[in-house]
């Protein structure tokens, strides 16, 4: 077999690598045997010249293999998941797994925690007074069997190589790579021993993918991977160009989770609900989308899915009785007459993290209560002096100035009315 | 400034590096505060991207001030070097600096050691008995300012951030990029306090640069850069597709070296010795090519090239009367009747770097007098059993069998008789 630096040159060259030339690449990177200089030069090489499916199956199937890939087929079929690639405001999974759960869907869901302008998922659940993360594999399953459902947090022992290389590639400028994505979040999300997958990806100035094209790419490929390895994947587009819903931290957006799962709650919260739980339901019922759809609107009106809630985060000690609330509020006011026509939900997210909602060092300690509120959404006339957003205060009391000024400055007013552009943008797979 | 995964994705995405944002990675990567794996990353960008001129020569410079840069301005001006891309048989430092020397020149030579099919000046001039390669910089200019040059080997303190990225690149496929071959190359010569610059930038299969067009691009490349550094370069490319002269070895090259200097040797060594020469002469001393040419010839015909070879090779410690030979030999003959076309350098190289005369890794012991003289050179006619090429023995006696076939095998027979393609291809500069 070829050397490591023929690997690279290879890579480099635009050639193919063989899956055995692959396999041990991962494997003596996760061992710690391929010097990560090495690995940083081949992930730039793949930046350039990509992988192809082939490639980045193998890639993806070499990564789970590097660390404990979960057996849950003793739960039955019907084990899909939901991934989304991030957004601000997005606590969709908080309804959506219990939800979808209610259908008959198994969502065995491994979440990550936040980190920058971006909330996780398991940083909003420890809001929740006793919520237990932490799950041993045992555990976790039999949630998963007597609720449908439960989010756990992610262990040291899912796809070690993936967590390897994340943190490699974040400090290289080699993020931004395509079948990198793919592998990485294919090898995360199948280590969970699912049968199908449903993708939300986001695209807009402020996501991860830019533009339409670089995330159709994204989506088409983890389709296609996800194919090869004998998962059925459904991704769709949607438009990220502000918050998602109207709470940005991490108690609020459990409330606002649980208004969803009262029947209310925000519509774009509400719509991709439905959207992202028909896909599951369709996936693991064989029912058609439509079906499925019309099958989590009726989980969400008839309480069944507030019940399966209820019941999971109880199973993990949690309390939603218990939830905290602000400690006070603050209003943002619009320094003039006129329509939203765009909210930075890039600045939104900052602003809510420098107040304690979010990390900006992985060290950092949430405070579970601060938050924003979007009081005027997209699309909504304002007059000067309405509230824009507030401000929900947590232990620190009352934010600095520059805190209002940075989230007043986020709202985009426009003297004419805006036409609020359709949430999902397209279906692949 | 920007972090240091800032300016990789910036060189990723084709954009410019500042002089300082050069200079601080250069900087932290010499004090091993940058990580390898960043400086690897970046090194791939640059593959893809490049650099530019000014770039180019920042990056030099930087690499040159890591460490001591010779100020031999008290020996006065006319200090000029020469480098070669490196070939197998290239023994032209060894009359090239004398007989630049007798015609006034200064010619402070810092020279390396080498390792895999090519040789290197410093091996080839430690098969003279005697002969001290490591020099204090003191005596070095002593040597040069009494002898007119001196060639030492490369010490610890020269661009030893060169010396570290050069490490990088050879295990990350990081190699073959023309702005940081010009950046090694340059930053290792400029830190030998010189004037000027004559390159010899070999072009063919066996070569660095496979191509005339990659190896103009680097001819072009440091040219400019050697002009944005105040320096004057000349580049020469020049024709490898068989080894240069008919010695290849240590103690052989020297000999053969020394048969140049007494005005005779192989036309091909000669040749390259006048034309390299007569632009040191020219750049040294303000003449025409043709008149430093000629300056050249002159030296070698008349005794004061030789003279000077024996002064500064004695002052080193070399006793050339006592230079050894070999300990037997073993003819390789033709396996029928035919017209030389082809001699593969880099089989010979390999070779006699087999038997001893080169290193594998970098902790082989070289034997001086191992070598292959090669006896009929491209163009020659030779009949069925007549010598190719005789392997000069060394400590270990005659070859094995699979060296003999080897040799064989590195040359082409052909039925009709094959046009010479002349040495020099073009100057560029």
């Amino acid at each position: 077999m070829r050397t490591a630096v023929e690997l690279i040159a290879a890579k480099r060259d635009g050639k193919r690598l063989a899956d055995e030339e692959i396999r041990w690449l991962i494997g003596e990177f996760a061992e710690d045997r391929l010097p990560a200089y090495q690995m940083s030069a081949l992930a730039m090489a793949i930046f350039y010249n990509g992988l192809d499916d082939r490639e980045t199956r193998t890639w993806t199937d070499a990564m789970l293999r590097s660390g404990r890939v979960l057996d849950l087929a003793h739960l039955g079929s019907g084990r899909v998941d939901k991934h989304s690639t991030g957004g601000v405001g997005d606590k969709i999974s908080l309804p959506l797994a219990p939800a979808a759960a209610a259908c008959g869907v198994l969502v065995p869901m491994v979440a990550g925690r936040g980190l920058g302008h971006t909330g996780g998922t398991i940083d909003k659940l420890e809001a929740i007074p006793g919520y237990r993360a932490s799950l041993d594999v045992d555990t976790f399953a039999g949630i998963v069997r007597e609720h449908g459902f439960c989010i756990m947090g992610q262990t040291e022992d899912i796809a070690p190589a993936d967590k390897r290389l994340y943190a490699l590639r974040d400090v290289t400028g080699t993020v931004e790579s395509i079948p990198l994505i793919t592998a990485s979040i294919m090898s995360k999300k199948l280590a969970e021993g699912i049968e199908g997958l449903i993708l939300d990806v986001k695209v807009g100035p402020g996501a991860f993918m830019k533009t339409r094209e670089r995330a159709r790419e994204l989506a088409e490929r983890m389709v296609a991977v996800g194919g090869e390895m004998g998962k059925r994947v459904i991704a769709f587009l949607t438009r990220m160009d502000a918050p998602l819903g109207r709470m940005v931290g991490n108690a609020c957006e459990v409330a606002e989770s649980i208004d969803v799962l009262r029947g209310g709650g925000p519509a774009d919260v509400v719509e991709l609900v439905e959207v992202l739980g028909g896909a599951m339901v369709e996936v693991a019922k064989g029912v058609s989308f439509d079906e499925g759809r019309a099958r989590i609107r009726a989980a969400l009106n008839d309480g069944s899915a507030l019940a399966r809630f209820r019941g999971s985060i109880a199973a993990q000690g949690g309390d939603l009785d218990a939830l905290p609330t602000p400690t006070g509020e603050t209003v943002v006011t619009a320094p003039r007459d006129g329509h939203v026509a765009m909210i930075d939900g890039h600045e939104v997210g900052l602003t809510a993290m420098s107040l304690g909602a979010g990390r900006r060092r992985r060290e950092d300690v949430i405070d579970p209560v601060v938050g924003v509120r979007v009081d005027a959404m997209v699309g909504a006339e304002v007059a000067a002096g309405a509230p824009l957003a507030t401000i929900l205060h947590g232990a620190g009391g009352p934010p600095p100035a520059e805190a209002i000024a940075r989230l007043r400055a986020a709202f985009t007013l426009s003297d004419t009315e805006t036409p609020v552009a359709p949430l999902i943008i397209e279906r692949i797979g």
